[in-house]
C-alpha cells in the first residue's frame, strides 16, 4: 500500500507530531471494543458490530455488555476490563449520563482512542460542557485519544474497520478509494459518503469529529493526508478550532500533491450563530477562511453537488495544465451556456486552430467549429462522426480540458456505444487530457460511462465549475515548488531575505513617529519626514525639504489627531510651518490638556498617488492576519478588500492584489498611470513578515493610507498605526527568512 | 380549456396582435401535411407521422411524398396542391436546396404556417441568407407564417399534434401539464423537455424557432401566455431580436398573473460571439437584459438545473407570500449550509417564536429549534417524530416556505412512508406554504414523493435557490396591479402625471445651457444659474447667487469644458467673477478661434452632496435604458450601476437605486446623513419618461454629476448633456401619463 513516490512529510511543530501519529490507533487499529454493544443491528451499539462483521474487519472485536453471553454471535465481555487483550479503539455507545465512567475504564485499561457517540455533551450547555471536560481530563491524564463526542464515527473502507452508527450504510457501504471524508458534522460526512457512492466514487477513510473535545479536524486531516492510500481528502467543516494543525495540515498537503477539497458552512452570520449552537465553537471570519485555502492551494467547494462534482473529476487522478477549456457541442444553445460559464469561472475558451476548423468543416459543412466547437445535429446523421470529430478537436485544440456537451443522445444505444468507445480511444490517445461526458439519461446510461472511469455531468455549468475547479487545482499542483504559499512556522516559504536591527520595548500604542520608524526599519518605506521639537525646529525642517509641507501633532495620547486641530495641510513657506506649528501647540494645549507631546511632524506633501490600505490583524484562530484594500469609504461600503495570512513573499502578495474587485484602477484607467506594483508587494510581503514575527506582541497595525506612486516611483505609508497586545512587550524586527 | 378566471389580454400595438393571434394555427392546428414524408420512423421526415400517430392528433394527417402510396400506414400525397382539405401546418422536411419552392407551393396551398426543419440558411453566410430572405419575402406575400428554419419544430402535448423531428421523445414523450417550454435553441429546447418528464413535470406547448426568419420568441411567447392552458413558461434564449414583442411578452405575463422563467444565455463574450454565429444575430446588452426582466417580474434562471428546480415549484403552483424560509433538518450541518445559502439568495431565516421552541424541546430534549430549527439524528428515535415536530414548527413559526432536509433518511421505508404521510397531512392543512423535501434516496423514492405532489430536492443549495427564486415570484405575484412596471406604448404604467411645454428644434449636441433647460422642463432640477453673455454680465449675475460661484464656458463647439480652460470654480466675490470671465474668453478665443461662444454659466458651488450618475442610452433592442450609478472612477471600474426600460414610475426608482451594490453610501454611512432618496428617485423617473417621449429623437443623455444632497435637501444637475439622434427634430417635453 506505501507509495515510494510519496516524499516524506514535515516535521511537525510542538505535539502535533505526536497527536497525529496517535491517531494510527484510530484509523489502523487491530482491536476494537463496542461498550454498550447491541445485539439488535440498527440500534446505535448494533450497527457498529453489524458493519465491523458484514465489512470483513480482521482485527479483534469484543462486544461489551454485562447482560449478554454473546451479542451478534460474537463473544460478550462484561466489562471493558475483562477484555484479555490490548484494546486499540473503544466505541462508547451509551447515553450521555453513562459516557464519563466508561471513558474512565477505558483510560484504565489502556485503550488507546475512546469514540464517543452520543450527544449531551458541550452542545448542550453548562452541565453537558462539564461532562465532556471531565471526560476530555480522564483522557489526557491516560494519554488516550478522544473522538467526538456528538460524532457519528469513523471507518477505514481498505481493511473494514467501520467504527460508526450511520445510517447511510445501511443498505450498501461505500467501496474503498483513493478519496477519504473527514467531517465535523456527521450527517454531511455520511451524507457526502452517500452522494459519492451513488456516483462509483471510492471512500478510503472517513471520520467525523462531532465536538472535537480531543481529536480535532487539523490533525484528523494530517493523518489523512499523510497515508499513502489517499489522493484526495474531502472536508465538510462548519468551524476551525485549532488554526495551527490547520495550517500544517494545508501545508502538508501541498507539500504531498494531494488534493483538498472543502465546503466549509457558516458563511453567513445566521449560518455562524447556528454553527455555534451546533458545536459550542465560533466561525471564524469567511473572507479570511477563503483567502487561506486560496494561499495554500487547497479547493473551496460552493455546494454539496460542486463538491462531489469535483471529487468525481479528482477521483481520476488528471489535472488540467492550464486554464483552457474546449467545448465541444451537438447544441448551439448549450454551447454558449458552457461559454457563458466558462467566462465567469474564469476559464480561457481558446478558439481551433484553423487547421482543425477546416477539418471538421469538410465532415459537417454546416457546423460551426471555434470554440464552441459546434458540431450541431448534423454530427448525428451517421454515428462515428462524433468519435472523429472530437478527436480532431483534440489534436487540434490542444486543450487539456474538454467538455463534450451531448444533450441527450447517450440516451439512444445507437449513440451511447460508439461514443463510449471513441472516448475510451481518446483517452488511451491523450492520457494527460480530461475528457469531461455532458449529458442527460438514465442512470443506467451513465454508470456504464462512469465505470468505464469518465467523470460524467448532468448540468452545463456544473461541469464548467467542476472542470474550473480541477484547472486551479491543476495550476497549484503543476506549480513548482512552494513558492507563493505562507509558510507554517519556522518552515521559512517566505522567500526574501532581509534583516532589520531589533526593537527593545513597544508601549501599548506608538505614536505616528515611532510606529513608522518600527515599519520603516522592517522595510515599509516611510517619507522623509522630521519631528521638531518646536516651532523653530519645524521651521529649519520645511527648509530642507520639497515644498509644500504638512505639519502633524505627535502625542501618544492623541490618537485622531484631525478631530483637534493636530493637522494641518499645504504650508509653502518655512514661515507659515513656524507660525502654523505655534498656533498648532496652542489649540491642542486647549484641547488636550493632559497630552504629552513631542512636536509636529513635518511631512513634505506626496501627490499623485493612489491611497491603499495596509492591514494587520490578529484572526483568533489564525493569527495574524493582511488586509489590503483601496482608500476611501466606498471600498469600505463594497468590502472590496483580500486577505492572506501572515508570512508571504511577493508573488503572494500580487496574487492578493490582483483579487481586489477594484484592481484595475491600480493598473491604470482612464488614462491614468499603472501603479508601483512591485513597490506595493515588496511592503505587503515585508509587513507580513514583521507580523509573523512579533504575532506575540502586535494586535493590529494599520498602514492607512500607503501611497501608491505611478510604476517606478514607489509607495510610501503617509501614516501609520501599531497596538501592540500588551504593554512593554519587545518588538522582533529582524525578521530571519530563507532565501529564495 | 377556458378559464373564467383569466383576466383579458391587453390590446397589443401594431400588427403584433394579428401576428400573435396567427400562430393558433400553429399551435392548434385542424390539419397538418409533411412535406418530405418518410416511411422511416426515426428520419427527420419520419418522426413527425410517428409521433403524430403516437401521441393520438385528432386532426387530418397528410404525407406529401411523391414517389409512395403510402407512408407509414397513411395515405400520401404527390404533391401540397394534391391534397383535398385545407392545410393548417406543413411541416418541410426536406434539404435546405429544395426548401424554397416547397415554401412556394406552401403559398399556393393557402397553408397557414410553414415550419422549416433544414438548417443551411442565414446561420451559414450569405447564400444561406438569400435563401432564406426568399423564403420569408414568399411567406410574407401569402400571408403564411413561417417557424424557423434551422429549427426543431414544435407540438401541443394537449392534443397530440407533434411537429417535431427532436430524438429527445423517441422513447417516451412528456406528459402534458401546466408549464409550456419556448426555446431558440432546439436541442435546448428538447433537452429541457427531457429533464422536466425525468422530473415527472407536465409540458403543455413547446415550440423552437430556430433563426427566427418569421415567428420570433416575443410572438410566440405571447401566444403560450394568452392560452389558459399554460400557468408556467420557460424560455429558454439566446438573442432577443424584437423588443417591443418581448416586453409586450413580459408585460402580458404580469397582467395574466403567470410565471415567465427565462435562462438566457450567451451572457459573455465569448458566449455573445458564439450566439452569433450560431443565429445569426447579436446578443443584446446582458446586464439590461436582467434589469428588464426584474422589471417586469420575470424569474431568471442561474443554469438549467436551476431553472428546472424552480418549474417543479412553479408546476405546484403555491408561490410564498414572502421571503421568510424555514428550515427543518435532520442535520446540523445541512442547517448551517441552508442558512448561508439564503443570507446570499436574500431569504430571511427567522426564529422560530419561544413557544414553538419549547414545544420542540419537549419532545427532543437535545434539539436546537431556532431556525435553523436542528431537530438532530434524536428524530429518528421514533418514525413519527419528523411529522409532529415539522407541524409544530410550520404552525408556529408560520413561514410561507420550508425546506426539510432528511439527508438520506427516506432512503428507508421506515421513514419515507411516515414522513411523506405527514408531508400529506400538512398540506392540507397549510395549502398555502410551499413544503419542500430535500433529500437523497434511490430515484423510485423520490419518484414516489413527486408524484404525491411534492418538489423534491437532493442538493440544499439548489433548494433554497429554488425556493428563492419562489419568493421572489410569489412577491411579484402578489403585488397589487402593475405599480412598478414599466409600461409598454400608451399603456400608461408610468404612474406619475406632469406635463411640461414642447420644445421645438433640436440640434445635434445641446451645450450645456440648453440640455439644462430641457431637463428641467422635464422636471430634472437643475441649479439656479445665469447664462452671462460677458464679464459684466457675469459680475451682475454672481451679486444676486450665493458665493462661492463658479464660470463655465457656454459652447455648442466646447464638449470638454475643463480640457480647455472653460471652466473656474470657487470665485468669492463679483469682482473675482468679472475678471476670470475676461481671462476665461480670452483663453477661449486662443484655444478654440472657431468655437461659437454665447458666454458664461456663473453657477453657484454646491457642497454637501454625493456625485452621482444618471444616464440614458438607446438599447439597440429595447430602445431607451436609463442608466444610475455613483460618480468616480471606482464606480466605473467595478461597474456598480443599475438600468431600467423608460418609462417608469418613483418606486421602480427606488428599486433601481437599492440595486447598488454601494447604496449604502446614499443612505448614510460613517455618520454622514441619508441622501434625499425621494428626490433622486423623482429625477430618474422623469428622466425615464422624457426618454421615453422622445425615443425617436435622442440617443444619449449624460446628467453627470446629479449632486444628491441630504435627506430633504432635493438632488441638482450640475452638468447634463443630450445627443440627439439626427440634426434638427423637434424633442417632445410634455410627458403625456396617467395619474397614479
Amino acid at each position: 500500500m506505501n507509495d515510494p513516490h510519496q516524499p516524506p512529510g514535515q516535521r511537525l511543530p510542538g505535539d502535533l507530531e505526536s497527536r497525529v501519529a496517535s491517531l494510527g490507533a484510530l484509523f489502523e487499529p487491530r482491536s476494537v471494543a463496542v461498550i454498550g454493544a447491541s445485539d439488535d443491528p440498527i440500534r446505535i451499539g448494533g450497527r457498529p458490530l453489524r458493519y465491523l462483521k458484514r465489512q470483513g474487519f480482521r482485527g479483534a472485536v469484543y462486544p461489551v455488555n454485562p447482560r449478554r453471553e454473546q451479542v451478534q454471535g460474537l463473544k460478550a465481555y462484561a466489562s471493558i476490563e475483562a477484555i484479555p487483550g490490548p484494546v486499540d479503539v473503544a466505541i462508547i455507545a451509551l447515553p450521555a449520563e453513562a459516557t464519563v465512567e466508561a471513558v474512565r475504564a477505558c483510560a484504565a485499561k489502556g485503550v488507546r482512542v475512546a469514540l464517543i457517540f452520543s450527544a449531551g455533551f458541550a452542545e448542550t450547555g453548562e452541565a453537558g460542557q462539564a461532562r465532556q471536560s471531565e471526560a476530555v481530563a480522564i483522557a489526557r491524564a491516560a494519554g488516550m485519544r478522544l473522538l467526538g463526542p456528538n460524532c457519528l464515527g469513523s471507518f477505514n473502507n481498505f481493511d473494514g474497520f467501520y467504527s460508526t452508527f450511520a445510517s447511510a450504510f445501511d443498505l450498501q457501504a461505500p467501496v474503498p478509494g483513493p478519496v477519504s471524508v473527514l467531517s465535523q458534522s456527521g450527517a454531511c460526512g455520511s451524507h457526502l459518503c452517500y452522494l459519492l457512492r451513488e456516483r462509483g466514487i471510492g471512500v478510503g477513510y472517513f471520520a467525523t469529529t462531532g465536538n472535537e473535545a480531543d481529536v480535532e479536524i487539523g490533525e484528523a486531516l494530517l493523518w489523512m493526508l499523510r497515508s499513502p492510500r489517499v489522493k484526495v481528502v474531502a472536508l465538510f467543516a462548519e468551524t476551525i478550532r485549532d488554526g495551527a494543525s490547520f495550517i500544517a495540515a494545508l501545508a502538508e498537503a501541498r507539500r504531498l500533491r494531494k488534493t483538498l477539497v472543502v465546503l466549509k458552512v457558516a458563511r453567513s452570520s445566521i449560518g455562524a450563530s447556528a454553527a455555534a449552537s451546533h458545536t459550542g465553537a465560533l466561525a471564524g471570519q469567511d473572507a479570511v477562511f477563503d483567502a487561506i485555502l486560496r494561499q495554500f492551494g487547497a479547493c473551496r467547494a460552493r455546494s454539496t453537488d460542486h463538491l462531489v462534482d469535483v471529487l468525481e473529476a479528482c477521483a481520476l487522478g488528471v489535472y488540467p495544465a492550464d486554464r483552457r477549456l474546449g467545448i465541444y457541442t451537438v447544441s448551439g444553445g448549450q454551447g454558449i451556456q458552457a461559454a457563458d460559464a466558462a467566462e465567469t469561472d474564469g476559464l480561457e475558451v481558446s478558439p481551433l486552430p484553423e487547421s482543425g476548423r477546416q477539418k471538421i468543416l469538410s465532415l459537417l459543412p454546416f457546423s460551426a467549429p471555434n470554440n464552441p466547437i459546434d458540431v450541431t445535429a448534423q454530427v448525428t446523421n451517421e454515428e462515428s462522426l462524433i468519435g472523429r470529430t472530437l478527436e480532431i478537436a483534440l489534436a487540434e485544440g490542444g486543450y487539456p480540458a474538454m467538455v463534450c456537451l451531448l444533450s441527450t443522445l447517450p440516451e439512444a444505444p445507437r449513440f451511447a456505444d460508439p461514443v463510449l468507445a471513441s472516448l475510451r480511444a481518446l483517452r488511451e490517445r491523450f492520457p494527460d487530457r480530461l475528457i469531461v461526458p455532458v449529458f442527460a439519461a438514465p442512470p443506467e446510461v451513465v454508470q456504464r460511462f462512469r465505470e468505464a472511469g469518465f467523470a460524467v455531468y448532468r448540468d452545463v455549468d456544473a461541469a464548467v465549475a467542476a472542470l474550473a475547479s480541477m484547472a486551479q487545482l491543476g495550476e497549484w499542483l503543476h506549480a513548482s515548488g512552494q513558492a507563493g504559499t505562507a509558510s507554517t512556522e519556522g518552515s521559512g516559504a517566505a522567500a526574501e531575505s532581509e534583516a532589520a536591527e531589533a526593537l527593545a520595548v513597544l508601549p501599548p500604542v506608538l505614536d505616528e513617529q515611532s510606529a513608522k520608524a518600527i515599519l520603516a526599519r522592517a522595510g515599509i518605506p516611510v517619507p522623509c519626514e522630521v519631528l521638531a521639537r518646536d516651532a523653530r525646529a519645524a521651521r529649519e525642517a520645511a527648509q530642507a525639504l520639497a515644498q509644500p509641507v504638512a505639519i502633524k501633532i505627535v502625542s501618544p495620547d492623541i490618537a485622531h489627531k484631525t478631530e483637534v486641530g493636530g493637522v494641518v495641510l499645504g504650508l509653502s513657506t518655512p514661515e507659515e510651518v513656524e507660525r502654523e506649528t505655534e498656533a498648532m501647540f496652542a489649540r491642542i494645549s486647549r484641547a488636550c490638556p493632559q497630552a504629552r507631546v513631542s512636536g509636529v511632524l513635518v511631512t513634505p506633501m506626496l501627490g499623485g498617488g493612489i491611497e491603499t490600505i495596509l492591514g494587520v490583524f490578529r484572526d483568533p484562530v489564525f493569527g495574524p492576519v493582511v488586509m489590503f484594500g483601496l482608500g476611501g469609504v466606498l471600498v469600505e461600503v463594497l468590502r472590496d478588500v483580500s486577505f492572506r495570512l501572515a508570512p508571504f513573499d511577493r508573488a503572494e502578495a500580487r496574487a492578493m492584489m490582483t483579487e481586489l474587485r477594484a484592481f484595475k484602477l491600480l493598473q491604470g484607467v482612464r488614462g491614468a498611470p499603472p501603479r508601483d506594483l512591485n513597490a506595493i508587494a515588496h511592503a505587503l510581503a515585508r509587513l507580513s513578515q514583521f507580523a509573523h514575527a512579533n504575532r506575540e506582541r502586535i494586535t493590529e497595525i494599520d498602514v492607512n493610507p500607503f501611497l501608491a506612486m505611478p510604476e517606478g516611483e514607489g509607495a510610501v505609508a503617509l501614516d501609520a498605526l501599531i497596538v501592540a497586545r500588551e504593554p512593554d512587550v519587545s518588538v522582533q524586527t529582524s525578521v530571519q527568512v530563507t532565501p529564495s
